[in-house]
Formats: structure tokens, C-alpha cells, sequence
């Protein structure tokens, strides 16, 4: 078996090369080149066995490990392998059967280098954080989200007052939450025209200028006809879950939303199923990449101190990812280089177990160029949502102003009351 | 925190309510009893905090931990959390945020029941088993694919004009494999008129139906373009990477076939990154049951002994799920119960390092309900793919007459130069 034609550690990649880098731990038996080179084979075109049809024509395709640290594999694919804006095809290719592999105990796709053409045949975001900040007319603090919670069950009415409640208490945008789209106890289009008119009277009572995020995730045809709905219904956003709808169908909206002028928020249900373990799958840094070559405008990239998983150093990367023009090999966050050309720069968002007590830490993460979104931390302030949007509004504007929080309670009931309720520290 | 509410020992399920099977090991802290109360919440109407704005009316949507045996948790989701003919919001749902809580060091979703109401939400497959043997007038025997190998680089004539060798040398169906589609070297358009041409030849020669299976695989819109081209251009089937272009788009693609009259083959790229690790992420079953829900017509589900890793207890399971009419609680390979009412059968393929010598245990495995795909052992073959095709062929012919592999291949000089070559062992 002839693996060795996969492997060449003094193969200098071409800039328009696709280069990957897998973390391998190889099965009992085999040695981490040969791993590599079966990874490198089977992504690219070899197979398990040799081939009377192989020709030195298209041996130029094979995909070559050029570079082993440790663990650590570069591969370099030549573009030609892939087939530009399609990115099932790339992801079938570079993250497909090699999970699979018996060669391989475990393995992990850290990160990629995607190539000019690669990168210039997707449209990346459509507003992008400059776009969004100035539909908001914000450019100096971060903006807040909130879910009006209980996430699901309440009523197309009672979740268009509870969102007039978040928007009039301070809030930015109002979110729904991924688990809901169109059920029996609220459907779709009545919640869109119920919540989009608490909008406009929640902006025309506060004078500033408040966003909605309506959850459209479902089969492709019918997420393009919610999208126009929101868009006829004078909505600026919409909502997708882009791992649980899938790469095909967000190329498909990013494509209608060059048309209806809609900005893209994506939410990542699922994506801990395979980027949690550090071993093995994908990591999130890959999945943000490739949804800003996509082109969503906003994306979740955890808290650090949230209720959900989402460690310092990784979280770090994806703000860097999503935010940055380029990135040097090896800095500091991402280890392969990067470079995004025309594609506009993704705002970050900041979800989960999040109150209050926590915004000076998100803030010191993350800057200011930041969606904040808290659900819980709003919706369970003890005298209601409108007190919950206040004390968030007062947190960040605290901690933008270099007051610390207690201080600013001291002069700002909602907070206080919110600071009483859960303090400084985690969710448990 | 009242995760109380979520856990109900004492419960019983209703027919109508969905039910999961979790695999849960608590992050240390947590007893099980509350980490999977909190699982519970996150995917139905619970938060990390306690609510002003819950109600009695809605706190009936919240699902219920209703069995712990071990770390195996059941919980019951009442059905009106579900939009029905919505696979992404079921699984952002059931499979979204759960497995990134801190809650949990590990989150398997290791088996689902489909309440009726959502089971015919779906459309199931629109040929099943029984329409695929119909069209190829095959009964008795496993039918038998192929992809042409090298899997990328040959131009669209060369690919077939191997194709032709292949289905001639007495295999049925000609694949494309997952990362094909439509690169420079081998365009979309033209290789469907070469191949389908090639196939058309084949028949005449034979006298047997031959079938090709064209990845279409990309952005919805134009994967529906290349689904009407095949239809057009008097093609059966198409190809779709179900997990890498995703649940929205199989759906829409679905419904498309349902007038194109195509049926649909189903690779699994991807699947391996969230399912090999039998502590987290999602089984191979429940994508098996959202792909027979969905409907594809043909799904991808190992070997055993193949070069992709697939225990026999999981194929063994996988075959059952798409297979059978319904199963019972606690049976042997599945432990929720399973009822699919109307929707027909998938077929199931076995793939991946398989060559002639594999074949009797394959079927062994498998019975005849099976697509069986051997790429390298075909073409692979020392006297090229014509030799090779035959040689599967003739390997199949011997088992089902129930004669050994050696002897028939004492009068068949294909299957005794397969046979010399791999002999009857697993791929290294």
C-alpha cells in the first residue's frame, strides 16, 4: 500500500493550496505518519487498496501531509480537489469519512486555511458589524439581546408584550430562542406581525432604534418564505440554526438575503455534539469560518462564564476569526494563517447563563464589539422583564463608563435588585 | 432552582409524547438525578434561573425525566414543543444547546421514539426497498454498487468509460463518491450526459437495468437544478451527503423528488465526528430514523468489517431501524420502541474497504436486503474494473447458491485473482 504518496514532509504549500490541520491519534498499529497519510489519502483521492486506473495526471490531486508535530498533521489539498461555493462539497471532503477511519483512534479538525479562491467564491456577511452598528446607530457599547423566556409556550400576543417589556426596559433586540418556529401556541407569521408592531411602538416610545431576531429555521422553501415575511413585515433580521438546517440551505439564505437586504443571526444548537471533545470531531473555530465565508452577520461564540461550555482560549480564537482581517501563522490564537479578503467582519455573540453580575467580565473578553444576550439574566429579574432590561442596559453602561457595578446600583434600583438576585458569579 | 420540575419518577410517558434516550455523565457536582433534569429543561421550556413570566398553563410544556437506570435517562417531551415536518427544530430541540451544558461531562442521544403525529409529519422514502428492487427487477440477491476510484481527478468521459467497464462487468450501479461533484476537471452537466449515456450502453449490452447515483450535493437551489438535470437527462436516483449540506435541504430536496419521481441516495460524511464516541454527541440510530422519516431511499451504514470503523451491534441495530415496520421496547438492538407507520423501508448500504473475499460475511451480516458498494475491490482488481465488477458479482452469485467463494472461484478467473489479491481478510 503506497500510502507514502500522501506523505511528503518537504512539500512547501502553495498559497493556493487548502491547508488543514488534524489532530491525530492514531489506532494501535498504525504510526502517526501512516495515519496521516491515510487521512490525507482518503480525503482526497486515494483509497484502502492500489488502483489500475491511478494515473500520474491525477496523482497531482492527492492531498499531501507536509508537516507532523507531536500529534499535530498539516495537509495541504490542491484547490483543484474543490468545487468553489460549495461548501458541502469542501466539508465532505476535508471533514467526511476520515472521522470514521479504523487508521484513527481519534481525530479533530483544528483549524483551516481556505485559499483566495476558496474564500472570494462565498459572499461572507451582508451587513457585518458596521452594518449593523450603524442601522442601530450604536458605535460605542456593546449591543444586548434578550430572550423572552419561557423559551417556549407562551403565545404570539404574550411574547410580542413581553418583548415590548425587554425593548422599553433597554434592550436592543429581542431573540427567539432555537427550540421555537412555528408551534400550535404561536405560530410564525402571527409572531412576527404581533412582536414587529411592539417594535415600532417600543421605538417610537424610546426613540431608539430596537431589532428583532425571528427563528425561520425549517426546510429550505419554507425558511425563504418566512424570511420574506420578515422582510414585508419591515423586520430587519432573521434567525437560523445553521447546524441543525445545514451548510446547503444557509448558502441558499444567504443568497435570498442579498435580495431582501436581511441581516443573518446564527444561532449553533448541536454544535458541542462535535466540538466538545477535544480529541475528536471539529473544532468551533472551523465552524465559524465557515460561517463567515457563508455569510451570517452574527454568530454565538459562548461566555467563558456562562452556563454553557466555552473555554478562555477558544473563545478568544472565535472573536479573532470572526472580527480580524487576517492572522499570522502561529499567533498567538489560531495556528494556521488567515486571510478573509473582502468578506466583512462577523459580530460576536455572547449567550448563555449570562446576568447582570457577569457583564464587566464578558466586556473585559470581549471589547465592545459584542452582542450581549441574556435571557434568563432579564426575564428572571424578580420585578419583571422591563426591570431586567433596565439592569442589563445599567450594567453595560457601567462598566463602559469604568464605574464598578456596585457603585452604579447604588443609584440604579434595577440593577441593584439584580445584583441582589444573582450576584457576581457564575450560573450553577 | 426548581429543576424539580423536570424530573417526575413517577410519570407515565403518553403515546403521544416524544421520547429521548440520553446517555448522561454528570460533570462532577451533579448528582445524575439533576444533571438530567437539567437536560430535560434546556430542551423543552426551563433556563438556568427561575421566571416571572411562568405560567401553570405553560410549565405542562416542560418534558419530564421520567426513568434513570444507570447513567440511561428517559425523558418525555410533550408533542406540542414540536413544529411537525420540522426536522431542525426538532433537533435544535432535542439535540441543540444539551450538549455544550456544564451540567454534563458527557451527553449521548442514544435513541428517540417518533410519536405518530410526527413520524407522518415526514414523508418517509418514496421508493423504499421495494420500489428499488421493482425498478432493477432484482428479488433474489443483495444489489451491488460501485464508485469509480481514483474518486476525484478522472475527466467526465474517462469516468464514463469506467463506468461502462463496471456496470458490463456485471455490477448494478455506478456512485459517485462524497467529493465529487462538480470540480473543474470533471463538470456536473457533463459527466451526468456521459455516464447516463455509458448506462444506457451498458443496459443495451446486458439486458440488465443499471442505475447511477450522481452527487448533487450544494447550495439547495442549485442542488435541485442538478436533481432536475438527472431527472432530465432520464437518471433514477441522486446523491446527497445528508449531514453535510443538512436536515433543511434533504427535506426540501424530498419534497422535490416526490415530483421528479428520483429516489435518493444517502452518504454519511460527517457522521463519525459526533457519533464514534460512545460517551457523547448522537448515535448512528437516530440519524438512520431522521433519514427513514425524511426519506431517503438508500442509506449508508457500515460494514463491520470494512475500513470505517461500525460495531455489529450498531449495523445490526441500523438495519432493524430502516428496515422494519416497528419494534418493540426493550428489544434486543433498539431500547425505545419504534412504530413507522406508513413510511416504506430504506435499503441499506454497506461500504468501505469492502472486496470480493468480504462478500459471504457481508451477507451474513446483512441478509439480501442490501446495497452492497465496494469501490477499491473493484477497481482495485489487477485486470481492471471490468474484471473487478465481475468478480463482486461472481462473489455474490456464490454466496446466495451457498457455495464457498474458493470453489466457485476454482471455474470464475475474476473472483480467483480478487481472491489472490485481498484474500478474505479486512482491509489494514
Amino acid at each position: 500500500m503506497a500510502y507514502s504518496n500522501f506523505l511528503n514532509l518537504n512539500y512547501q504549500p502553495k498559497e493556493e493550496d487548502l491547508i488543514c490541520l488534524f489532530k491525530i491519534e492514531p489506532e494501535k498499529g498504525f504510526s502517526i505518519e501512516e495515519a496521516a497519510a491515510r487521512v490525507a489519502s482518503e480525503s482526497s483521492n486515494g483509497t484502502w487498496t492500489d488502483l489500475t486506473t491511478m494515473t500520474e495526471e491525477i496523482r497531482k490531486l492527492s492531498a499531501k501531509v507536509f508537516e507532523i508535530k507531536g500529534n499535530l498533521v498539516k495537509i495541504a489539498y490542491p484547490i483543484e480537489l474543490f468545487e468553489p461555493g460549495n461548501m458541502p462539497q469542501i466539508v465532505s471532503s476535508i471533514a467526511g469519512n476520515v472521522f470514521g477511519m479504523k487508521a484513527v483512534k481519534n481525530l479533530r479538525l483544528e483549524d483551516v486555511y481556505w485559499p483566495e479562491q476558496i474564500v472570494i467564491s462565498f459572499k461572507g456577511p451582508k451587513l457585518g458589524i458596521s452594518g449593523i452598528r450603524k442601522m442601530f446607530k450604536i458605535y460605542n457599547r456593546p449591543l444586548t439581546a434578550t430572550v423572552p423566556k419561557p423559551k417556549v409556550g407562551m403565545t404570539s400576543k404574550e411574547h410580542a408584550q413581553v418583548a415590548y417589556q425587554i425593548w422599553t426596559g433597554g434592550v436592543d433586540i429581542v431573540k427567539d430562542d432555537e427550540n421555537l418556529s412555528s408551534q400550535k401556541f404561536n405560530r410564525f407569521e402571527e409572531r412576527i406581525k404581533e412582536t414587529l408592531k411592539m417594535r415600532d411602538k417600543a421605538e417610537n416610545e424610546t426613540g431608539e432604534k430596537k431589532g428583532y431576531l425571528p427563528n425561520i429555521s425549517s426546510e429550505t422553501k419554507e425558511m425563504i418564505k418566512r424570511a420574506e415575511k420578515v422582510a414585508e413585515e419591515g423586520g430587519e433580521y432573521v434567525m437560523i440554526d445553521i447546524l441543525t438546517t445545514g451548510w446547503a440551505s444557509l448558502q441558499t439564505l444567504r443568497e435570498k438575503t442579498e435580495e431582501l437586504g436581511l441581516a443573518i443571526h446564527a444561532h449553533r444548537a448541536f454544535h458541542a455534539a462535535f466540538t466538545r471533545n477535544p480529541k475528536h470531531g471539529v473544532s468551533m473555530k472551523v465552524i465559524a469560518e465557515i460561517s463567515r465565508l457563508i455569510g451570517v452577520d452574527q454568530l454565538h461564540v459562548g461566555t467563558v462564564v456562562g452556563k454553557l461550555e466555552s473555554p478562555l482560549q477558544e473563545v478568544k480564537a472565535l472573536i479573532k476569526i470572526l472580527r480580524e482581517e487576517e492572522a499570522h501563522e502561529n499567533s498567538e490564537l489560531t495556528i494556521l494563517k488567515k486571510k478573509f479578503f473582502k468578506l466583512k467582519p462577523v459580530l460576536p455573540v455572547s449567550s448563555g447563563g449570562l446576568h447582570p453580575g457577569l457583564i464587566p467580565k464578558i466586556i473585559e473578553i470581549f471589547g465592545k464589539e459584542v452582542l450581549i444576550q441574556a435571557g434568563g439574566g432579564v426575564l428572571g429579574h424578580p420585578d419583571g422583564p422591563k426591570s431586567g432590561a433596565a439592569a442589563l442596559r445599567q450594567a453595560i453602561n457601567a462598566t463602559i463608563s469604568n464605574i464598578s457595578l456596585k457603585t452604579y446600583a447604588e443609584e440604579h434600583k434595577e440593577l441593584k435588585t439584580a445584583l441582589e438576585k444573582w450576584g457576581f458569579t457564575k450560573p450553577k
